[in-house]
Order: structure tokens, then sequence, then C-alpha cells
């Protein structure tokens, strides 16, 4: 019954073989385990027997496309060393137009690139019970497997739309809330009940063409010498003094 | 005067090899800078014209041991991809023993195994003006590239010691803080002057035998779904907590 070679599921860590076959790979008990439990469409799940009778109650439901192999063979398909235990291949979502809603909290991000910092960032919005991030077109791609990893299963549950952020700020009538060096420390900094928290790029900071949109800079507090804190660092230091409120 | 040929400098990814040698390296632009300003003796520095060049203000106090290759030299010798700037090979220095001084906050780290968090983790210390951190003996090294890499210069300001965490702990008087699932929210939890953050490992958490020493259990809310945070960020989170009060 297996479907999809060896060969190919390793062709999935390159992009373009995503974008031609519509599949990506869920790699990891966490992992799978949670898309699982989500509305995400899985065409097959590879894992050990052991992986599979011990979280029975979930992969029973998935039985007619789970199938058995070793913990060599799963190793030999994955993009991670460490992973003995299963990977499933899933069908990717449309991009769907993004729609904002009252009340929400948002994270834009401006050309994320390091995909080991999306996946941490989509986990972190899930920690604080952010449910949509919006990512410049050229950000990190959302399926590719180190930030799906990195996600720990939040992928599930945070919706990720690919959009010109220019265009979806401007015609939005709250706040919208930029990092920068000289900018209301967020320790004294009242946040508002629903807006936009934009983080810019690991190298660049915020582009140029969105800073006009920015109503709110602030700063995180620094009480020693590093000279910065990486996005997700940040994503989420921002996130707790924003709910703290 | 080339001192260090390729093949030695690769061989310095592995932790037997520095051991051996007593040296580590130290990739980057930003990096190197750091450590051309701190206390570390550096023995060998390896840098493009262009990267000489550019920072002659502070590489040119260690004319004398600096070497130019060529961008694809550099990137040939080095464990990351990205790097086609420098390398510098720089003396390990020596485990001191720890000692507590009075009103200092301290991080322990109880058995943290990737690289990329030490680093990160270090980086964090020194934004939040941490400057010692404990790590028990099994904890990733220090001098692993992946570690000196992420911790973005920082760990030439925040000093690490390799100690075993229950003798530092038994006769320390202040308050030892660990994270759990259930324990005082760090937004209405009072942050002492002085005391210990104790991280657990990525995967099991706090050890038991250490659970004991641990004076105050606090938790960060969660307002979603994601079932942790990662150590890195937990840290984050919480030193930013301590320092507002």
């Amino acid at each position: 019954m297996q479907k999809y070679s060896p060969k190919f599921i390793k062709s999935l860590s390159d992009k373009k073989n995503r974008k031609a076959s519509g599949v990506f790979v869920v790699e990891g008990t966490k992992n799978i385990l949670e898309v699982v439990e989500s509305d995400y469409v899985i065409k097959q799940i590879f894992c050990t027997k052991e992986m599979y009778n011990s979280s029975e109650r979930l992969l029973g439901k998935k039985k007619s496309i789970v199938t058995y192999l070793e913990a060599g063979e799963i190793k030999n398909m994955s993009s991670f060393e460490f992973n003995n235990t299963g990977i499933a291949i899933v069908e990717q979502k449309e991009n769907k137009p993004f729609e904002f809603k009252k009340g929400e909290i948002i994270i834009a991000l401006d050309e994320i690139r390091d995909p080991g910092n999306l996946g941490t960032i989509i986990r972190i919005a899930d920690w604080y019970g952010i449910k949509k991030i919006l990512c410049s077109p050229s950000s990190v791609d959302l399926y590719n497997p180190k930030v799906i990893a990195a996600s720990m299963g939040s992928f599930c549950r945070v919706e990720i739309f690919y959009t010109e952020l220019e265009k979806s700020f401007e015609n939005y009538k709250h706040p919208i809330i930029g990092t920068f060096l000289k900018g209301e420390n967020v320790h004294k900094y009242s946040f508002p009940k629903e807006g936009i928290l934009l983080i810019g790029n690991e190298s660049n900071g915020v582009s140029e063409y969105l800073e006009k949109f920015i109503t709110q800079k602030i700063t995180i507090p620094r009480f020693g010498k590093a000279e910065s804190l990486n996005a997700g660092i940040a994503t989420a230091v921002i996130l707790d003094n924003w709910r703290r409120n």
C-alpha cells in the first residue's frame, strides 16, 4: 500500500517539489498526533509498530493509511537525524485570502527567513492564543520540514497567510506595533485590545516601506550588553507583556 | 604563518578534538569582533581582506596573527554554510570553581542538550544583565561551534560554569526558582532581588534529584493550546518578568 517512495519523501525538503506535489511531510510522534487531530488531509502515515501501539487511540482512526516501517527505514526517509518514529505525508492547504476579525491580536512577519524562527514563532503564537500570522510573500515556506518540526504541532492551530503586508495594513484601523531600539518600554506601554505586532527580518529589521504603517514603536528594555534578541525571543517577550495587560 | 590546517579547524567541531587541543573556533564577523575585544587569548584569525578592512580599528590590534584568505577558503573550513568572512582560533578558558556573590541573579541549566538553545540562553542572559550560568556537567559544551555562533558574541560577557548543581545548591540561602506547569503565575509573583533560575532539560524538565532544592515553582501563563515553550523562550520570558520588578 506504500504510495510514496523514500526518494520522493526526501525530495519534499525542497520547496519546488512540495509545490509540484501539493503535499508536505510531518515528522515525529508529537507532530503526527497533532496533525491526526487537525483538519489537515493526511495521505499516508509511515510509523514504527511501537509508535502505532503507543498511540493507537489516535492512530487507529487512520489505520487504513498507516504503513509500518522499521525505525531505520523511517530514519532513512527523514530530514532529521533524530526522527526514528514516524513520517506523515499531508496535503497542503491553499493560501486563503486574509480577513481581519474584531478583537484579534495578529502577528505580521516581514521577510522571516529562518525556518526554525518561523516554527518557533508559530509555537509561541499558539501558547499566547494568537490564531493568525501574516507573512510577507518572500518569507520562508510554512511547509518547510524545519518549520513544521519547530512548531511542535502548533501549525495545526495557527493560520499562516502569505500576503503583501502593505495591502493588509492599508485599511487597518487598529494599532500596528513594531519593535525598534528607541520605542516605548514594553513594561510601561499599555497594549491595545486588538492590533498587529510587526516583527522585522532577522538581519535588517522592519523594511522601510512598512515603517510608515507603524502607529507605535516599542522596545524591550535591555539590562546588559547583547546587541539584540532574536525574532522568536522578541515575539515571546512582547506577547507576554501584551497578554498580561 | 598559517599554524592551523583547514583539516584541523574542521576537526574542532568534535568535542574530543577541542579537548585535546585546548582551542575552539569563533566564526563570522560579529563573533570575531567581540572575541577580539574580550579577555580570550586568540591564537590566529583567518579572514578575508574585506572583513579586515571594514573592521581595521579592532582587527588592526591583532595584525600579527591575521591571515588573509579568500571567501571560498573560509567557507571550506567553516562548520556553517553561510560563513565566508572569518574564523578565529581561540584558547579555551579553564572551568573555574563557582562562587556566589551578593545580589546576583544566576541561571542554572539542568542537562541542556541543544547547542542552539545554550547559545540563545547565553545571548538572553547577556541582554538581561545576567553574568553567570551554571550548567550540569552533562550539558552541551560551551565551545561547540553552534553554541558560540548562537550566542552572537555574548559568550564573551557571560561566564559559564560546569558544576554539579546539587552541590552548588546545597548551601545557597536565596530563592531557587523553577518552571512547572502548576506554579505561581509569573505575572503575579514578586521576584526576589537575588536568586537562581533553574531551567530543566528540553525533553524531561527539571531532574527529580534537583526538585527538592526549588523554593518557588513558577508558571508562564498560557492563553492558547501549545503544550510548552522551548527552554530559551521560557528563560527570556521569566527574566523579562524578573527584571521588571
